[in-house]
């Protein structure tokens, strides 16, 4: 070992190799091994197991007896058996705290978000009594507060109002809307069977944040009906049609509904900040938007409001929800529209579901599976679409509430559950003087939460392709419709990808000196380049898209390189070694490369070597008979620097005789 | 440097650590050097140049005087004025055989592939005129033989075929043919002005394979119509009409066309074949074609053919292409097909220039610009379409027998178009008794060579997912359609793609003893993990499609890695080490993977430390506030070896004091 070392020359760069602590003949040094074999059934076990199951489910039911299997399986699908007997009353002394508080933020945000779906208030109610008791049997998240939320109602509206009109038509509009939410539940729960769950994946989070606080403006700019209390407004929904309404239609304002509106959004508004200054008043948030409902209706009750140009909800039905299977329409000429709102809804209220479940388990350090918990909110869903119930999901702002509560487990929900059946049942003639402007100073609070303008400062500080990204899906929104800009942003997204991958990154490596450390040459200074050798890597799966690309910026590198040593003979690269660690994967078009640079280089009298080749690049390149010859001895080695070290004899011996 | 060495004990992991040879304090070998600035601008301007100008075509034009880059820029756009000065006669001789030789098979190519086109048999020799000439100026190739091909033919003719007959209404028919080759032309130019070219790389080596012998097929099938005599034949392309159109008119089958075309076809088929087991007998399968008209008309002529029952193309119009461009349709109900048609035979048809330009460029040591082919192949289409011509590009068939021939420049092309303008001025009665057999049988041996069994094969070895693109472009032609066969196979590829991406592979790196190396212990039996340790490696772009796999993928190979030893207790890992190498790029998602992944790795009580970030990552990890004490002290390091040698005196420590 000694020896090795004592007979190094300082500057000599084969001393840095890796290996030369140990003694090594070169041929051991070339060794890379061989991938241990494996059928293509295996491989292809191996990857439709990572593909959809990467979180590997059935982990647990390994190793376990029959009988405890089928308990593990049903408590897998119901974790109500999972958490139910051990369920105490020290949990539901908690549970019934948390659930009424969600209670009263559903009751009114129930009706606000119905009437933002262009639907009957009650709907709202129905949909925030049903989907919490199946959630409460099939979901895993224990802080999870379901019911409808503000984006899936906003695009469901905006979605059937191109082909029916709510006021017109408005038995067909429901059933269309009854429709959409099944759909959107088969979608839902699909996925989750099919362990598609990753679909929900290609929303980023520039794409998100942009979206959303373009939703949020779009909510707010309708709201401006209720809050100035005009009768004549656009159906549209984009900000120019909406704003002209709001200037054209001046004369419907009611100063009333204005100082009622201005006063209720103020109190909200303030209620909100400060349970976001100290979380610990969650219930001054939690509790404003029933308090402003019910002060503004006894307000409007004591001073006849309706009177003074106070628009108010009027008579409500009573009663639990109505069986609504027979509503369900799967003909006619809407059926395109009713998929195509199913299936986006679905989308965005299982992103916005499953990002609330997963931030309250990272919270308490617990396990969501996003594909069972998209099994339940699809089943919710479908159930929801038989009793009278439009798309629902798992709640940001309820959630929060409930987590704030200090809910424990899914009992939180069927308290919410009882106590808006009981309203139902019971209160609903006090609603009828509720006024509509409180209902969307009411909207506007919630969706002011969606504008995250430091998570978008925070985007435009670590990447300016994503801000782009993120204002495309703002502007989107914004300008053209809610639908058209989410499909915008998620296209450039997804274009940004290929384009990734069209263009993979290729690096020039340089030694470091006095190491055998091989590194980007932009990147550290003090990497140098070693005579005759041009070190390049390449970073990124090979494939079609990339093949020609990487063969011409190949080429490229070594003129450039080349060039930059003007001084030197043309011929100054002997040897181009290609470090391989970071090809992940290849095809068969990609194998391609080897052959063709190979005798392009050749023609420049440059010998190509490859460098550590993993698993199925070794795997393919042997498999080929055009590449094969590439592996022969001489032509690769594990690490750069016994290639480097290997070769420099080469070298010598041919400087030494000038050709 | 001997003292480091000589106080190490042998199983010591941190004395393999890389940097050992030097005499490094720990603060010293924890330095990843930072990206050197650069502003959002340089970096754009970067990452456009990859983008769009990876070849660097301008380099050439670096530090010249204005009048040299005015000659370079005009050579560089027609590069007729780069070698033609330079042209003798010696290059002329060779030029004239190969030109003369490819226009014997031009002429009768022109007339079946018009056919298969369903346009008049005139078109196809138009075809032949007009763009060879404007190739010659603008096209940078040297082998390049410019005509109307098989595949392109095939998918205009069955598009357009859709929508408009070209028998009922045939002067229709030939304007949309025309506006397709104009859009087809505009779009291949805009592609090459905007340096799109990278848009073809989209059709993998996979896609193309099945797609050929699928159109290959499919052609071939087509051709049962003139080579058995039928005369009410099925309009549709697909494998089951065709066969069953050919039986339920076994009536119409005559036996003197199949005994001339199963002749022909024999003599045409040989000729192949021995031209392609001996090159140097090229001019056998070129001549072959124009011997199989001669001698088929003659015969026809000479005992009336056509009287029994053999179909001729009978009489043919005089004279050059006549002007077309009041022909051009920009409105009405077919422009969707049109732009649709000439999208598509643009594509394909630019695959098959871009792809034999390159193939024979390589051969011979030459480059060819992509993008600038592009643009040569786009106005030679635009010119065509407005000179009575159809999709033309460069033939590989014909290209491969012009390089035969011994083809030095461009010129073969014109001596082939001057041929080509001699026919049509003078040869065209002759053409009038030929048998639409012998042109079935043509078109059957030209798309024969389409089916490349042995590439297949090779697929199937190398990689059995690209085998199934090949597959469904193969039985997506054959049973579906063309275009959707293609489509298809695009589709499936670009999935896989995004799939690679979603699904990024992760691998367990282990210390292979005796040295500083870490390797996959999946694919290396040696290299062992180190206790207390889990060396992890992300070998993919993190991004907001793989983020949250990412974290689910790594608590998995945790918890694997606990359970596999499940004789120690619970807590055997201390540190997870995440070696970023590989990870060339990341967004605003990817970010967040290390903030949350740091909080679920502190709840089981494991310190996360990140080795080699490299440019990128390194710049955005500390860009962002969440990720920057990250990079603290102690959590970073330059190498795997570093990191495990710098931590394991911090386990050592803790495991002495038992917790």
């Amino acid at each position: 070992m000694n020896m090795t070392l004592s007979t190094m020359e300082p500057d000599d760069v084969s001393s840095g190799t890796n290996s030369h602590c140990v003694e090594i003949t070169p041929v051991e040094a070339q060794k890379v091994a061989q991938p241990p074999h494996r059928s293509t059934l295996q491989k292809l076990k191996t990857r439709l197991k990572e593909t959809f199951f990467p979180d590997d489910p059935f982990r647990q039911f390994k190793g376990q007896t029959f009988n405890s299997k089928w308990i593990l399986a049903a408590q897998y699908i119901f974790p109500i058996l999972q958490w139910g007997p051990n369920y105490s009353f020290r949990l539901f002394k908690s549970d019934i705290i948390s659930g009424l508080t969600i209670a009263s933020l559903a009751i009114p945000q129930g009706i606000s978000y119905a009437k933002l779906a262009s639907l009957p208030p009650i709907v709202g109610l129905y949909s925030s009594f049903v989907p919490p008791l199946v959630y409460a049997v099939l979901g895993s998240s224990r802080d999870l507060a379901v019911g409808p939320v503000s984006i899936a109602s906003l695009v469901l509206g905006s979605m059937l109002r191109q082909e029916v009109s709510p006021s017109h038509d408005p038995v067909l509009y429901l059933q269309l809307a009854f429709t959409s939410t099944f759909f959107a539940g088969v979608l839902q729960a699909s996925l989750g069977l099919l362990r598609l769950g990753f679909i929900i994946d290609f929303l980023s989070k520039a794409t998100l944040i942009g979206f959303m606080a373009g939703a949020a403006i779009i909510v707010s700019l309708q709201q401006l009906k209720g809050l100035l209390g005009i009768t004549h407004f656009t159906k549209q929904m984009s900000l120019v049609p909406v704003v002209s309404s709001v200037f054209h239609r001046s004369d419907e304002w009611s100063w009333q509904t204005i100082l009622m509106g201005v006063c209720f959004l103020t109190f909200l508004l303030l209620a909100r900040y400060i349970s976001m200054r100290k979380p610990k008043l969650y219930w001054i948030s939690a509790g404003a938007p029933l308090a402003s409902v019910i002060l503004s209706t006894i307000l409007v009750f004591a001073f006849k409001g309706q009177r003074h140009g106070i628009s108010i909800i009027g008579k409500l039905q009573e009663g639990l929800n109505p069986p609504s299977w027979n509503m369900l329409r799967f003909h006619g000429t809407h059926l395109g529209l009713v998929i195509k709102t199913g299936f986006v809804t679905a989308i965005l209220s299982l992103t916005e579901g499953i990002a609330v479940g997963r931030t309250f388990a990272a919270l308490r350090n617990y396990q969501v599976d996003g594909n069972k918990e998209m099994m339940a909110i699809g089943i919710m869903n479908i159930i929801g679409s038989a009793t009278s119930c439009y798309v629902t999901t798992g709640a940001f702002s309820r959630s929060a509430v409930n987590h704030n509560a200090g809910a424990k487990t899914a009992v939180s929900n069927i308290v919410m559950a009882v106590t808006v059946m009981v309203t139902l049942l019971f209160l609903m003639p006090l609603f009828q003087y509720t006024p509509n402007v409180v209902l969307a100073a009411i909207i506007i609070t919630a969706v002011v939460g969606l504008i995250d303008i430091p998570a978008a400062y925070n985007i435009w500080k670590i990447d300016k392709f994503d801000f782009i990204v993120l204002l495309s899906a703002f502007f989107g929104v914004v300008f053209i419709s809610v639908q058209e800009g989410l499909a915008i942003a998620i296209g450039i997204s997804i274009f940004k990808i290929l384009l990734q991958v069209t263009r993979p990154k290729t690096v020039i490596l340089g030694n470091i000196p006095g190491t055998d450390i091989y590194r980007n040459v932009d990147h550290y200074k003090e990497a140098l380049s070693i005579p005759g050798f041009l070190v390049f890597g390449i970073e990124a799966p090979i494939n079609f898209t990339n093949t020609t690309y990487l063969k011409e910026r190949t080429l490229r590198w070594i003129e450039e390189f080349q060039e930059d040593k003007v001084g030197k003979k043309k011929s100054s690269i002997k040897f181009l070694i290609l470090d391989l660690s970071g090809v992940s994967s290849i095809d068969t078009t990609g194998v391609s490369l080897f052959k063709d640079l190979k005798k392009a280089l050749e023609n420049r009298g440059i010998q190509l070597v490859l460098v550590n080749p993993v698993g199925e690049l070794m795997e393919k390149l042997q498999r080929s008979e055009e590449a094969r010859d590439l592996m022969a001895h001489g032509t690769l080695y594990l690490t750069i620097g016994e290639a480097v070290a290997g070769l420099s004899s080469t070298l010598k011996a041919q400087s030494s005789s000038p050709v």
